[in-house]
């Protein structure tokens, strides 16, 4: 731990929550160096879909390093970039009847938001971009514009420019439908609301804290986008490769975005990779307008073709995935109520959920209290106050049930440590009732 | 060859000079599809400094993968990240009597640039910051306001602030010395160039043109930051990791920077990796301002100690590195003698050298003539003048050598067909003869 | 006319509507070269409250220039400053309970706001600023950020960085609270809505299309400013100096913003002057950080001065007024409900209403018609869809009726000609009932 | 005096070097309320060319009042507005070649020079613009971001954006051509200097310095502005209105701007005013597109007309104001050769000149010293270290002559109570020795 201490940057954040050093992983577990085995439900923050080191990928990234298959390349045509290319097209693009093309960006999730927005503003000839309140896209200056969070924004160190904020679904309460507000400002000459070259969007939001937006909503934003000839973005770097249930969180809601950005788990075994998918018409790049070193890894083209063959090939892991996500909502519903006194409420939807608690106190309380059970599991939201499950889809049954369980216990030990949690308050009802 | 045809964006670069499609590589060569042999001379861009696939490093890393060690960690703390910090510290830092600690970003060089900017911007309270003609500093919006390349840069779609261009060394001829320019803009407080939170800079510009600073200019430049307290930054992601002869490329310069970009070869097996390097002092992050998925790259560390352990633990191969600049430079000045009527200069130090072209079109027509003869090997510089030679650090002299034929055979042939090769001519004498 | 054509910019807008080559006025009336008498209801934009070159100022201003007064002092103390500031504290300031120091800017509104705006930036330390929908604040690039209108926006050719842009009173409809939105996202850390520096708003838009802030909306604006600590701007440019009923226009809101803005009526002979007052407390300006050559008109002082001496040292103008604006208020009604095929509605509040039409081409046709009868009116709103009564406060009861009968006239000869007006409606309710 | 301490904000700049209260002018004469007379040799910082209440035209601004003549009429057609057109045409644009639509801004020099950045950016549809070290162009935004002073610039709250800096002539050196670099930057395309919509110049720097462009080097620029298809605004709101013996200030040159603003002098009065010129083709402007309440100021457009017939019908006046310049230009040298252990230097053309201190101090006890000998004179340039020449060009012979026997005695006393004046020193040559 010394060497930790004295040369890596106050920067750190996950370690500081998590203070031991790991040493090994598999599937659903790390293990520290001691051995101490650990039950994960932070999944590399949605990296790990398919578990750490998943044992069907294994073979095949060490056969391909044995065999000195292609490590960096930049962006040179690889064997494994066409392989990873062919299965990517064949079992995910045209059995959803989309029709993108892919650009490879450097590869990390901030990159590729940096790609899909420079593009929507090259394409359209405008500036302004569309995002949403407790939007998070990455922390690289074009990103980080997008992003809600003032701790990330407040690090910029200069103006973010170029994005105009709006309002979540239920942001204004249950009664309004945001996207009124923002047809009325996009239809309104003088709403000082430049038209948006594009309106970017999670479906999902994870780090805003598990807020799901609802299919009608979206498919509301993609209607306004559609008249107003605004490119309509889906960021689904956390909530898509099957988080939600679906391959990309969006199908179930009957959109077709115009780009839809993707990372994390898209390299099925954890490795650093990213794109941007968009319709063919948009591809407008002159050679290596946006560029980077590492844009494609060729060890993630096979290790995330690997998991698409084996995980998308049918329904069944999709469906696996919308069962133990039902599983989720049951227990959070029965926890909700059982604990009702500390006002926690659930959020989310397929294995991407979360337990809102009254503030960040609380949820920290709890994920603590967890982390004595050897359960890794993290808080998310404006002030950290969701606990978010975000385990690996491919957890057994049995880790998922005694995840939970511990998750129960903990919040079981906290609510009784605390006599005065105090009343949920929304501060948009507040005003409303001062006014 | 058809899939990159039919879902790969056109923003692929590389791929368009060598069409082929690559699928095995180790050390200086890359192996094609149907088996043919190509001699390396772009080395990733500076990424692969100790070849493909080395097979120092690829035992050590499969025996990683084979006892399922940790692959992706966000920032938790690892074994293998432990064990790369020690060796960085002991075999690095300590023995150049550099004391900084090290920020792992996203494992991108932009990522590494980004958070540089933002810490020197966050630490000083000023927005501003100096960049130099041709620099090439990334691609995400906050690294490329500090690019000066046009294509890079047109691609934007927003404005580019929060940085002053400055003149490099030598950018208006050998009389001016241009740190003299810097010095009166900063202490004349009506100037209009803004106090800057810090000046980055490339000893050795890779992309602008290979472009080597004078250490004299560099001590400059470091007591022109101390003056007025700005700090200083060396991005050092293509031109350190042994490129230019030793491990940094500013240490014969005699100069401390405040902060050190590093990424490329650091990584050592060309796998995506990236951090900055900064004094203690200055390590006023708050946790998680600036953070990424995939900020670490455990692959990566056993790769990058491997590295270091091998390369760096005496002076052999820094040594070595300095000895084929050397036949580089000999080589190099016999060819542009030999083809004076081409109107050709070199340029750079160490194994990062160039030739420069009287224009791109000659540049392009010499490499597209290297890579008949299986040379791969690439332009830089504003124009594409530039062909760069930017072989493995691991090259054999025999491949080096055979390397180098290619290329002057490539040459000999351009010089052979083009009859009107213009004379050179510099904007900056024009202009002052017209004036 | 030929001069016009020939060498003034096509920039002109008013000279369009009202193609008169003008030479004389009195009060409410303009002459054309011809002698030509034109009943004005546009005044100067509101810069005429007082009339044109009103006789009880004229004179003094005379005698001041027989007297070779100052013209042109710089920022320099003269004794007609001195004596506008004794009127305007010992009569305006005090009598209202109002503290303030007054900031003599260069003689134009968008002058003031850039100085508000700075002034609020410097001593928060903060960027952002929020603005609202419709709202109009000048057009120099620090005011232009915060004006909403894209027509004025678009031509600014660089981005308008710096404001937040807020759905004003009314703007989601009567149901919502659009302070609730505000509130919640100043409260919400990660809403992507930086603490703002200032709040700036018109309490009634007067280009945004004449809309009246409630005052209850007014309150929670200021409620909210207190609490976040945000400084609370009003620009009182054009609803100022007596158009509302009062010489302030937020006075009857109970409120008390930390800067105000003033300009146009507030020179009383429409010559250039503007002024921000702000809390003695905010003063904190370093000597000349805000200048230029015109700060302060020296003729402007004297008539300033004497509008003030003449019309507010009593209630006597204010009740005027008021009546005044009552009239306006029963005649518009009886207009809007004669003429209800037209789907007109009332906005505004004093002297400062107007007839929202279903567009801009019925609004443009009706001012036609009056024009025709000798009637100046223009219109305002994000598609010109208000006609906007705007004549001198010091209008004649006889003139009043006389113009506003000519307005019912165009309205009904607009309306017999038009047999397919559209219905209301609203992009709000639409959406909402859409979804 | 109390009414200025009570309520005037501490941003008052010349009332604190000059503390007193003034009543009335005349001429190059300012009058204390106690009847003292003071010589101006500031004269509105140039706007009073044609001195204070010029007897003149004051018979002609006060018939036009009495008359009733339009005082504010928007950007309506006057009668007013038509003659000065008419007047400006045939005296000052036809005889010099020049072919020029003009647009009223508001009357303030910064919105000129806003209103000439706007539209050169429409224009070409570029954002950046080059502006030189030591520029002074306004204090709003847009303009603020075009001049270098950071006194001004550290006030602006926000980013300043748009524009990149160039050196002026003369910054580097006697020996530098600074267009060289200019050339330089403009013809690389990875200089980081993006293609400008336009180069924006003071032939002679006022604020900065009484910095004095070589005409030779203005027709570089100009050269260069041709090649690279540049808009070339020539700021001539200072410089212009004859202060340097011609209308124009470029007129000398033999340049031909596309652009020029004016404001200061050009009113004659001391009345707001301003005004952009440009060539006909570039008038592009949508109406209204750039607006403002006090745009034409009709007061200004009757002394305006009185200034251009009485001193530009003939050459008379610009050979007047040569003649005074040349003696100036006698006085100063003998100034600075006397008084050689002051290492004063001169600076400037025409009757725009200045004495270069050493540094601020001297300079402030300089004007000090004059000041008690009832001249008013103020500093210019980066350190308040220039003794600016501007008094009234209609000074007559015997008030010059005394004026500038004021100055060399203060300079005398100042020199005789400073024993330790430095040795000048140039940071440009300091460093270039240095290295």
């Amino acid at each position: 731990m010394q060497i930790f201490k004295e040369i890596e940057s106050e920067v750190q954040s996950y370690a500081r929550s998590f203070p031991v050093v790991f040493n090994r992983a598999k599937m659903e577990h790390l293990y520290g160096e001691d051995g101490t085995e650990y039950l994960d439900f932070l999944a590399g923050a949605g990296t790990l879909n398919y578990g750490h080191n998943n044992p069907l990928f294994k073979p095949l990234l060490m056969d391909y390093i044995e065999a000195d298959g292609i490590t960096h390349g930049l962006d040179l045509h690889t064997k494994a970039k066409g392989a990873f290319l062919e299965s990517f097209n064949e079992k995910i693009l045209k059995p959803r009847g989309l029709n993108y093309v892919m650009q490879f960006t450097g590869p990390t999730g901030t990159n590729a938001v940096e790609a899909a927005l420079k593009l929507a503003r090259n394409v359209t000839g405008r500036e302004n971009v569309i995002a949403f309140t407790n939007g998070f896209h990455g922390v690289s200056l074009g990103a980080l514009a997008a992003t809600g969070n003032s701790h990330h924004r407040g690090a910029a160190g200069v103006s973010l420019n170029g994005v105009s904020r709006m309002p979540f679904d239920g942001y204004m309460g249950d009664e309004v439908d945001t996207t009124a507000y923002l047809e009325k400002v996009l239809s309104d000459s003088s709403s000082g609301i430049d038209l948006p070259a594009a309106i970017i969007v999670e479906t999902v939001q994870g780090e805003g804290g598990i807020n799901a937006a609802s299919f009608e909503w979206l498919r509301n934003l993609e209607k306004i986008c559609r008249e107003h000839e605004i490119l309509f973005i889906v960021d689904d770097i956390q909530a898509g490769c099957g988080r939600t249930g679906t391959f990309f969180s969006f199908e179930e809601a009957g959109i077709k975005p115009d780009m839809v950005t993707l990372s994390k788990s898209l390299g099925g075994y954890g490795l650093p990779f990213a794109v941007v998918l968009f319709r063919p018409e948009l591809d407008q790049w002159k050679p290596g307008e946006h560029n980077g070193t590492f844009r494609g890894n060729n060890f993630a083209f096979v290790t995330a073709k690997a998991a698409i063959d084996h995980y998308w090939s049918d329904d069944k892991f999709a469906n696996d995935v919308k069962r133990k996500g039902e599983y989720i909502t049951k227990r959070l519903n029965n926890i909700v109520q059982k604990y009702g006194e500390g006002n926690f409420t659930t959020r989310g939807r397929g294995m991407f959920q979360g337990i809102n608690c009254i503030n960040g106190d609380i949820a920290a309380k709890i994920t603590k209290a967890a982390f004595k059970n050897n359960l890794i599991i993290e808080t998310s939201g404006a002030d950290d106050h969701i606990v978010k499950l975000l385990c690996p889809l491919v957890i057994s049954q049995e880790n998922l049930t005694k995840g939970i369980d511990i998750i129960e216990k903990a919040i079981s030990e906290v609510c009784a440590k605390e006599h005065n949690i105090p009343e949920e308050s929304d501060y948009f009802d507040d005003v409303k009732m001062a006014s």
